[in-house]
């Protein structure tokens, strides 16, 4: 299989130099590639983040490596010693391997709108439709298939990939990357029941992406009824993750794959939500909080702080006996609590257990 | 930026007189777009369903405001009074902001098979497929990068929007929206376990769609494996939710995002199901059921009412310890038992605590 | 409505020629489909598979009837017994419903870079782009819409449905199928916290996906970080199921819809996923484990089994009053250890609940 192109290849010393860091062994040591400690040879760099894996360092045959200071001694290869391994290890993985930038200008199929307005360093790919009124910034990368509705915006080097669909309005800014199959502004589900079914109400908001903001596979960004959907600067999402209309996400916060996000959620800056979470409709989030994956958030969290909640795992026999248990949680706690009764009338004096049922 | 397209201005005379409601104050307050009552100014008008914020209706700059009669004291602003602010306003929602409908006819590079019948006031857009002898009635909307399989029929004025793809021999009503990339119609996932791996069960049913059915951006719908997957007229479905094959939801039941449904489940008519909510196979949802989200459901729920099973959120710490508790809820019952047998020997006539551990 | 192109009919005894089994009754019995035991009528064979269906037998209208030794009593029509009903229904389903094999050759709106190689005896229909240096091998289907990037390679006979995605580099072997709105090779979740942001770490690890696979509708697969994210011959994945980076799985697993798999996750062979079952990060589950939809896996499952996890549903009501409880199972289980204290002074040789509190 042909490879992907690279940049490169660079010295020990030219890659210090871009990336920081201290040079110590043989600074002419070319690298071409990252790689894992496991994996890595001939022209290769791998890093040691967590220290669970020293013992790979002292194995491995990588031509050099990043390292903290602390773990420099571990090993007798040319390496990178840096308080952030992982970082640096995260710019030389970038200087190595630029995204691919496809030339400029529109493929002779792209469908773009008269009135369109396409900077002429973007590139767009066939297949592409653009509608009347858009905007797509210089140095924009457009892949097949994308739709961008009518009025909407797309900041400069925005990368936008294949089927991907920006319904009409939609903005987004500069440097952000929507990955295949992502939806950004379809109606938001609000529907006002009547006697005679369910009413639609137009949902006139839209959806407004900040800066640096990446959208993953198929995760999708309902439009706001009124007022918009806004993902703020720095926001990262990952796959299959659904927001619905007029929610908030602060900048700088991560959500990981398959997470929910009902209706008028606002969730700060810097938070975390791990795998799977499902937040309800208008609760508050507030910055710092981190949920573990699989939590379902019904109450607003305004505090910074760690929160799980999810059914602890076992064999499925063993699970059945308790799902029963816990189901009857209330009749024990009545028992526990006649029992403390019938305590204190045989030992008054005694500690019966606090005071009672609460 | 350009605004997306309205209606009107109407006067709110000619709103009551469309829309229904009485007009108290000035009827020839002119009235161009809905709004929220904390951002609604000149020529909008706002509405309040909710006693909950009935300051920030005092506080309103709208120019006119749909009220119950009940808080139609608490304005001094021109108001249309009904006893359904929240259905007055999407009416009125609706008015304003009536779907942006396309030419009629197809774009030149969409690609219909000769033997599919197209009606001529329907739209067609650029890059849409239309398989043989499928049919699309009269005003239908079909948007980009849409695949309408073979033998597929859509209704009158269905929209779908762009990439969403219908499999061959995939039905859809009249007045449905089907967002973008929603699938209609892939295999539903059946296999026979043979000693030499999975064989594939040919999928040869349908996905039936009624009418005035609105299905959310990239839900999945499978086909069934004999029969027919059929979801009924008015149901509503969010977004990323997954139908499994063979499945039947009922009349207007509302289904909300990440919703997960097994093969062969049947939902009856007027349920609603929470965002994430899990449903097993095989299950049946009697009418007017309402599940929480986050809920997982295995077994049958004949009965109307509102269901829930959600382990409650708490901070990390405080989770463990329980999630320990839990898991050991055998034993603890267990303890209980043991000293409510010593209480009984102890004190014969107390009440220990009913007739020990069930 | 026209059907679906179907094969047939056979006679009963070529039925059970191509698909085994043996013939009781009129083998010249002629079969067009299969259809259940309810609907089946005249050249319809249906099958019992389930003993819990037995009174469905007795009232079936199928001209014949797919049966074990042990149920061929209960019948009197025309029948194949065999050990395996459901294997032999489903291969008599694939002999009478082939599937579709549109002509070879790419329509002319196909976009193949002149670098890629496709098979002359593959279909590239309407829409699909293909990138520089990717191979499409022989007999492929490329539905509309589809796209494939640079360098990827997709083996023979493999069905790719509309608008699915492949990105660079993405490895799919023979005979698997790719349901519509998949996507393959979408960048991991992958970043680096810095004090100014995160920095996101280029994804150079590629899909790789073995023989027999099938992929559902919507279900994406991110490549890995620096190795690939692989899946093994003849696992089986169900719609909208999310594959974090550097996640393998093994030979024959099969996942049901929804399903979330977080980055670097090892699942074994043979082994079944519940729908909407969440694994987190990094976690080994061996060979021949079993999870119960619903449940999140937070910790390592070396040992076959079936495992659960899931909150049990109950009415809301109840469910309220429980779900303080187990906040509060912690308190309950202090108190239980404070009684047991108390009996123990009252009852020395009583057995007062085991050893108190763990």
């Amino acid at each position: 299989m042909p490879a992907a192109p690279t940049a490169g290849p660079f010295t020990l010393d030219e890659i210090a130099q871009a990336c920081g860091g201290r040079v110590e062994g043989d600074g002419a040591t070319m690298i071409r590639q990252v790689n894992t400690l496991e994996c890595a040879g001939e022209g290769e760099i791998a890093f040691l983040a967590n220290p669970r894996y020293r013992k790979q360092l002292e194995l491995s045959r990588a031509a050099a490596v990043v390292v903290a200071s602390e773990h420099a001694a571990l090993t007798a290869a040319p390496r990178l010693v840096t308080e952030e391994p992982y970082v640096a290890y995260a710019r030389i993985a970038l200087l190595l391997n630029p995204a691919a930038t496809p030339p400029p200008g529109a493929a002779p199929d792209a469908r773009i709108d008269a009135t369109a307005a396409v900077a002429a360093s973007a590139s767009v790919a066939a297949r592409v439709v653009i509608g009347a009124g858009a905007r797509v910034g210089d140095g924009c990368v457009i892949h097949p298939g994308v739709a961008i509705g009518a009025r909407s915006a797309v900041g400069p080097r925005t990368v936008i990939h294949p089927n991907a669909v920006l319904y009409p309005d939609t903005v987004v800014g500069a440097d952000c990357v929507i990955h295949a199959g992502a939806v950004l502004g379809a109606d938001g589900f609000g529907m006002a029941e009547t006697g005679s079914g369910w009413l639609k109400i137009p949902q006139i908001g839209r959806v407004v992406v900040g800066d640096r903001v990446d959208i993953g596979a198929n995760t999708t960004i309902d439009r706001g009824a009124l007022d918009d959907t806004v993902i703020e600067d720095d926001a990262k999402l990952d796959n299959q993750i659904q927001i619905g209309h007029n929610v908030r996400i602060g900048a700088r916060t991560a959500i990981a794959g398959c997470v929910g996000i009902a209706g008028s959620v606002r969730i700060g800056r810097n938070c975390k939500i791990g795998g799977a979470a499902m937040i309800s409709g208008h609760i508050e989030i507030g910055d710092g909080v981190t949920i573990a994956g699989g939590t379902v958030v019904a109450k607003s969290l305004p505090e910074p702080g760690v929160y799980a909640g999810v059914y602890p795992l076992d064999t499925m026999d063993h699970w059945r006996r308790t799902a029963v248990r816990v189901r009857r949680l209330d009749e024990l706690a009545a028992r526990v609590a006649a029992a403390e009764k019938t305590l204190r009338a045989l030992a008054p004096e005694g500690n019966g257990g606090a005071d009672g049922d609460q």
